[in-house]
């Protein structure tokens, strides 16, 4: 009866088709893989940042929890709704703004999918750097609360370096409007860092003023063979330092990655031979492409010539760099031949990392021999995923393979998650990689912008006292 | 007395030496330009976390105000102190704990000067890019709670983006532990952006993990001349784009500041004919020291040949470059030239700024008929300096042409403060780039983490109730 009054409340201040309620909601999902329809009471969908304010203004009185959705292609299950849960939904707020040229910003609505940011940014002959492949469902607003990674980060850092200003709900409905459009503003605290990957926890994010960047004139993209981990670490920093800076990407697939996406029956043709340890599949941007075609090519030539490369291929053409991209990408193909996968996204020491792939791998053969496992990433950043199948996804088969991830890599004190945030699926595991005085500091965080715990409760920490 | 009693007990937890009193105390500045000692009651140097841990516990029982203090360099009066407070000064904590070159990061106390952190960089055949004027004294420390700018930001971002992990004290003596290494690390709350740009107000910084960058093998630099406001902010879309990202400074001088520093009985040879409304300092850092050359000057042909600029004087030695940049460094002989000076640091729309400039300049001389005023700075950032003198440093004379500098800006909705921050002197204006809101939103935080209000009390916002 409460939750109607609410509900009724909610109607009288959310435009038309503002709540979906029964079979428009369970007939959605709320997290990714889909694993069933969303459980929240109803769907609340505002078409302003005046109607978000007026909606939490309403649950805040009521003390009535709020799920923020954006695009829901999450992995920890950061969207997830309960049956007492309220679902607030910005998918009627997906404006581009506002394309500034002269100041090189753009401004958009939260709901705004990340494809069409891309899209606005490189009409106006600017790049919206980041990029991921859930582009076209993701969206800003789930971007900025995720604090989203992806391809280009060696290059251009995570969402949090292309944020500029921001505009956000906090929980009992106050507007913050920090829409700042400057690269330099020290006024004070940056209040947007609350807002950046802290998963709708602490307040609901409605607009931002998102950085751009040159428009690349030129890539080179190159897929090599390394023999011995050493000489992959040894070849980033060469090209980094040889390429001034303009290397966008440098992604580690280990051996067992390569020769599953490109072995027996697989749809693409291998562009090197599949015996080898390591490949690198390795891009630089710029703004010449003849010169930096040349300086591309002469870097890789030194690295072959110093034996830190075996073998290379460099895209001659727009189709040949895409199917190069289209063998990294392949992360369909590749849960196809793992199915059912479990995925890891973890940081840690360059040097740490062959030994502790090593271990893992070790001890997951050791409890499942028929498992399969593939290491691949953004070993530029510091950053790989593992994806794992052991044929099950039994919550205490999934937790055994977690176990095993998460205790070696607290061995070489590595971070659980580099990417893909907390959600509810790594809340277990937070303590590996945050201390308790840290997650206490959240918790202080949590209780001052959003003391009656209304907002996505429960996600990346357990809402106990502090 | 009591003041008496917390001194002695400090005495027990800080190694020999660790007390400062009298005029070991006055004999000292608290600000910069210096104005008369140190009013503090006491300076206190720990030597370890520890100790800063211990003297903040017996400050926080005994309400005792403490204000942190690194190189003192900054502009604001962030740092100064009044007779009731005690200083905390990491100047013994100043070493450079580890230097990763795998992983390509530095790991030291909040004490250790900039320019030491820059030279164990390049000793490792690598860069850590931050880089200011008062790089010999100002400490890392410093630079993390200004969230420090400089001249390379257009390429590399603000001191925010060149910190990895930090060590700080909260105000009753916690030990906020995140010594975080790795570029992401999405696991909660991301609590090291509370202490950047905070101005020691949320806590004090005690250690830090640095990111460093590949040591640029070339550099680039000319000084060209512009005859029209639009043509500078084109030039610099057309060289961002052209040079592929590897833009690393764009510094424009506006006529007046030109002429103040290469004129009469200057120690600078005019590189180029004084005459111009507008120049440009630029330069390009990369990889490899021929294609980059070859390119840079490539682009300044398109420009010139576009009609874009119409001047300009590229660097051929090492000495040629040092000699353009000390005409954009000369801020003593500037200082000398406009005495006493007072100083600006705006950000701004770039398509504003000629208008802002000009509108200022008419209503300082209006006012002052015999006013001299210059401006420069990182226009590539959307940032200008401006420098006023009206023959006085008398407080009501100050505060006239504070008024029209922000008035004027508020106009613009641009930012009092793009690097040097709000510390004492621009609190009064804060309200002209941050909102009530927004105001309240940072009380609120300095609420939660320092609620007794004891670290550098006043900076940033009077501690009124929020």
């Amino acid at each position: 009866m409460k939750a109607f009054n609410l509900l009724k409340m909610i109607e009288d201040v959310v435009a038309p088709g503002g709540i979906l309620l029964g079979e428009d909601v369970t007939g959605r999902s709320d997290d990714w893989p889909p694993r069933g329809g969303c459980q929240a009471m109803a769907i609340i969908r505002p078409v302003s940042t005046g109607e978000v304010s007026a909606v939490l203004k309403l649950c805040h009185a009521a003390g009535q929890s709020v799920v923020t959705h954006g695009g829901l292609t999450g992995l920890v299950g950061g969207a997830r709704a309960a049956k007492e849960d309220i679902v607030l939904s910005l998918e009627r707020m997906n404006r581009i703004e506002a394309v500034d040229i002269a100041n090189r910003t753009l401004t958009v609505e939260a709901g705004v999918p990340l494809q069409r940011v891309q899209e606005a940014a490189e009409q106006a002959d600017l790049l919206f750097p980041l990029d991921l492949g859930a582009r076209g469902s993701c969206t800003i607003g789930g971007n900025i609360s995720t604090n989203a990674g992806g391809n280009s980060v060696i290059r251009y850092g995570m969402m949090r370096e292309q944020l500029l200003g921001v505009e956000a709900v906090l929980a009992d409905g106050t507007i913050i409007s920090s829409l700042n459009g400057v690269i330099k503003n020290n006024t004070g605290y940056d209040l947007k860092q609350l807002f950046v990957g802290s998963e709708g926890t602490l307040g609901v994010v409605t607009r931002a003023v998102l950085r751009l960047r040159p428009l690349p004139r030129s890539s080179s993209t190159a897929l090599v063979a390394i023999d011995h981990f050493e000489q992959v670490a040894a070849f980033l920093r060469d090209m980094d330092s040889a390429l001034g800076g303009t290397l966008s990407a440098f992604e580690v697939l280990w051996n067992d990655f390569y020769r599953t996406i490109v072995g027996d029956g697989s749809k693409h043709k291998p562009p090197l031979n599949p015996s080898h340890p390591y490949y690198v599949l390795l891009e630089s941007t710029g703004g010449h492409q003849e010169s930096d075609r040349v300086r591309f090519e002469a870097a890789l030539e030194e690295a072959f010539e110093s034996g830190l490369i075996v073998d290379a291929v460099i895209a001659q053409s727009k189709q040949q760099r895409e199917d190069l991209w289209a063998i990294r990408d392949d992360i369909e193909g590749l849960s196809r031949k793992l199915f059912p996968p479990i995925v890891f996204d973890v940081s840690l020491d360059i040097p740490k990392m062959e030994s502790y792939v090593a271990a893992v791998r070790r001890q997951i053969h050791e409890r499942w021999p028929d498992a399969q496992m593939v290491a691949f990433g953004h070993l530029g950043d510091g950053n790989i995923h593992l994806v794992v199948t052991v044929g099950s996804l039994e919550p205490a088969e999934v937790h055994a393979v977690e176990s095993i991830i998460y205790k070696e890599l607290g061995r070489c004190q590595g971070i659980i998650s580099a990417e893909h945030g907390i959600g509810l699926d790594k809340r277990e595991y937070l303590k590996h990689s945050r201390s308790e005085i840290e997650i206490s500091l959240m918790k202080t965080l949590k209780q001052a912008l959003d003391p009656k715990g209304i907002l996505n409760p429960g996600k990346i920490f357990a809402e106990s006292a502090t």
